[in-house]
């Protein structure tokens, strides 16, 4: 949270034992020791000193570092962990206290990160804790590459990498091995990892100011996870270069970090600083990942992707590429309960993974659908009805556009327009007319296609519903009920996903109206021309009720009563419209003698 | 990434479909649609359409939530997840893409947040789905809490809530239940949850700059995760009162947003809004969880913390309650290998948590060491030797401070001249000195207790690791030989924990050329004393000859040669000194008659 140094925070002095207080109930599986605020321990619930069968695997360090390192405790992986305050080496007596607390015949091994604190805390514990007749071996991890190599033992930090050591220890404790082979086994993988980090900003103490070391446009390169100064401020610069040059830096030929050729299998893990969202760390993995292969011709194995081992709120990554062998993949990949090591990791990539193809469609469009030779009677009427429909809209475009300017975006009109237009088009090109129901589908295609907008979604599934209804008549001539089935059907949809009811002042307050009356007077044995033409003006007169509601859906919601007051909804009085359009359409057709 | 809107990307129109690249390469299970750029469909690589046994699960939304949706994607949750461009619903062609590519027999669900685009656009490929002839159901998911509830559908937007809604029918339809029963679970969650977000900081859209709508010290309440104002601006307060307001929200008594009342059983997800540290979120489920039990009196039966459902780069978090019970809990509990479920959190809760306790020493301390009433004449000679040691490095105190302060934090004498004032108190006080492995422990005890620093840590090292060496010859009288293996292990502890060897620049500089002196001279026949004195001088000539060494350890790394030639380690003269002290007063003790 670097902007002003915001956080999310009680007194800064509480954080390390509130964030073990949050983390022990998030997850069953773990405990505290009793000691807050000196002892900060977290351990597996399960495991009870003295009587645990296996190596016990404690790590830990300053916090600020979360997950690390409490979030890998668990089984197969971390036994304990020794949390200190933030940035700070835990005390003797903590570590001393987490020793004794999950340490049984087997011994433990303690995986430390090669900070002088650290490595002088832990050791002293080790020493008294080999005086109180413990088994003790202790691994020092260092997989920093960003320093030159000869700046002795200082130079080379211990960072993400660890991680690995922790799971691979883990590992190996939980199949049973001895205190003497899992602490092989840590070593091994400590020597076969290297890191380097980037940072777009620094990190933030609780209760301090952010530093502003870094300017805009910067980045750094090679950096702690302390907030202390990296090896370069460069400009920033695009991620494929970013992860050319950390991969670069790792797989120095000269330096000779990690033992690392070409031809090598390795792991990778793309680790976010704390303040890094996932999608900027994924695209890294995705980038990290063909430079490795093709660049530096290693086979990529496993890929780690997450946040992992953070710098507090800091913004940027570290990658860390690590030597692979079948061991140590079988350790990575062995099964662990701790809560922050990242499921779905494991197992082997398939050979190439080329994209599915996406599926086709299940409808056959055998033919295309193509305007009939010759038109029967009942498509003469619904072309005269459609062009009707489409010319009332395209006189409208104005008006409508003026009303959508005092209550929406101002583009009512113009996107009715562009619909209506290529319905007209479409129709003398190809609409079946012979086929009411596969017309009324069409349309919709032709109104997706070009309208846009939310009204463009709203009448292709209102063409889309009423398709649906209308073909399973499977008659090609539609009944005046079987319209006004489809009509209910295709409002029921529009309101489903548009969200929208009588009274939201929408396009419904037009086709509602319109649909209730025209059920009404059929019930009521009204011959259907007189039924439709009736309820054309129920449509018009619910379009302009519409001044007098309150909007509940769309933009219109953001404007107040006294705008909405002095104009109708302008989708509405284009539904009016149409509806009002076809219905006299009908009355000319069928009153011609 | 807020600070200077600065993001580890490449062109900001590609973030999706790279951060898919790297998601399937992360995770060998995951596999997408060939279909970029439009068509951003994640998908199990193990569910192949048409063959699929179970109910699919699809849902997604715009990109920029990561890892939601396509991090959910996993055996047990969901099948396909679409991805829009950043906060853009996808297209209604990428949506059937989907369908069809995991939609088998048994039909598919959509589980679609309730923002316009999100609704139409799934609404209308599952009315053109249907078309096709496959089986769909949809819920629409709007868990917000923040507006007051009057202000129509458009007011509940999907938030983190609906990840537990994915949980529930993943699991309802991994478990063989039918689209009908699967869809009837969805949509019972989806009505149990109501969530609150805060944000300290806005969103970066990749390639914009950041809003500075938040100032200094300001934070949002009831926000949404795509930017968009919240619906408060508060000052910032400590968390527990953060939590406290978003709780009382959620659970309000007038609005009755969820089923919730006092004694339900209730879920909480603490979601990070993307550059939240983990840390933080813990913090917040620490303190909610007492808070839903004792203010509101609901039990708390699990909670997820982490970050589930973001808002780009976005600091600050949600809070979803759901009321739970048997069933519900059955599903979120139900295995999954989706990649960004949380592991850990399944289960019951211990009855109550009570932190175990600290484990005592194994030592056996019956008695406190004491000083004997009547000392031997080894007792007499090791007090000699300890005074004369002691009294060395009070003297050199303001010279050691001296060098110090030129190559280090100038502190080097003040804190030796505590532990040796402290060795001189707790000498008369209870040194046990007719045995001289203890009293070497007890010298351990005393530079622990008070002198603090490296040093401090180093020099208890030393003497722990000379104790266990002269412990384990079990008498109590030390014959020289012994002295000269405590010595050397003594050495080899430091230079093991401490990372220092020969030619660092450190005490050791005096200590391993005194040893190697002390064993030579023995092994040549010298007496005793002889040699202890000849090999003191060699402590002296190796102090002084540090001025000549680059610093490889410890805080002189960052000073230059020329600065350091001036003037020798003060740790190593401060160690030569009292190894000096310790020879001459023996001599001196030896040589009266």
């Amino acid at each position: 949270m670097s902007p002003h140094g915001k956080k999310l925070i009680n007194n800064p002095n509480d954080v390390v034992t509130e964030f073990i207080e949050g983390l022990v109930e998030t997850c069953p599986g773990l405990q505290y020791l009793d000691g807050f605020p000196e002892v900060k321990v977290v351990l597996r619930a399960d495991v009870s000193s003295g009587s645990y069968e296996k190596v016990a695997v404690i790590s830990g360090g300053g916090s600020g570092h979360e997950p690390a390192h409490a979030g890998f405790v668990g089984p197969g992986m971390l036994t304990a962990a020794i949390c200190g305050n933030v940035f700070t080496s835990p005390t003797v007596n903590s570590i001393l206290a987490g020793i004794r607390a999950v340490t049984g015949p087997k011994g433990c091994l303690l995986i430390v990160k090669n900070y002088t604190g650290d490595r002088l805390n832990f050791g002293l514990a080790a020493e008294q804790a080999k005086a109180e007749g413990y088994k003790v071996e202790t691994v020092i991890v260092g997989d920093d590459c960003a320093l030159p190599p000869p700046r002795g033992v200082a130079g080379r930090r211990g960072l993400a990498g660890t991680i690995f050591v922790h799971k691979i220890a883990g590992a190996a404790a939980d199949a049973g091995l001895s205190l003497v082979e899992v602490a092989a086994e840590a070593k091994r993988a400590s020597e076969m990892v290297g890191t380097v980090g980037v940072a777009l900003s620094l990190c933030t103490l609780p209760g301090q100011v952010t530093s502003d070391r870094l300017g805009p446009g910067k980045m750094e390169l090679g950096l702690g996870i302390h907030g202390e100064p990296g090896a370069a401020v460069i400009d920033l610069q695009p991620v494929d270069v970013v992860v050319s040059l950390v991969l670069k830096q790792i797989l120095s030929t000269e330096a000779h970090y990690v033992p690392i050729t070409r031809g090598s299998r390795v792991v990778l893990m793309i680790n976010g600083l704390g303040a890094t969202p996932l999608m900027e760390l994924m695209i890294a993995s995705g980038k990290a990942i063909p430079q490795l292969q093709l660049e530096h011709g290693l086979a990529v194995d496993r890929v780690y992707t997450g946040s992992f081992m953070t710098s507090l709120d800091m913004a940027g990554f570290s990658i860390s590429v690590m030597k692979a062998d079948y061991s140590i993949l079988q350790r990575l990949d062995a099964p662990t309960k701790a809560p922050c090591w990242p499921v779905g990791a494991d197992g082997n990539h398939p050979p190439t993974k080329i994209p599915v193809p996406v599926p086709p469609s299940r409808l056959h469009h055998d033919e295309p659908s193509s305007r009939p030779q010759e038109l029967n009677e009942q498509a003469h009427i619904l072309e005269a009805a459609i062009e009707a429909s489409a010319n009332a809209v395209i006189n409208l475009r104005d008006v409508l556009n003026e009303w959508d300017s005092k209550v929406g975006d101002g583009d009512c009109g113009t996107t009715m327009f562009r619909g209506a237009t290529t319905i007209l088009e479409d129709m003398k090109k190809h609409y079946p007319l012979n086929d009411a129901a596969a017309t009324v589908n069409e349309i919709g295609c032709s109104i997706g296609r070009v309208m846009g907008g939310t009204s463009g979604v709203l009448y292709d599934i209102f063409c889309k519903a009423a398709y649906a209804k209308l073909k399973e008549k499977q008659s090609s001539t539609v009944t005046p009920k079987g319209w006004v089935d489809a009509l209910e059907a295709a409002i029921g949809a529009v309101s489903k996903y548009g969200g929208a009811s009588a009274g939201y002042r929408t396009l419904l307050d037009a086709l509602i109206p319109a649909c209730g009356a025209l059920q009404e007077r059929l019930a009521a044995g009204d011959d259907p021309l007189t039924a439709f033409v009736l309820s054309s003006e129920a449509a018009i007169t619910g379009a302009e009720s519409t001044k007098n509601m309150q909007a509940q859906a769309g933009r219109s919601t953001y404007i107040t009563g006294d705008v909405l007051s002095t104009v109708p909804d302008p989708g509405a009085m284009a539904a009016a419209a149409w509806y009002r359009a076809a219905a006299l359409a009908l009355q000319n057709c069928l009153q011609k003698p």
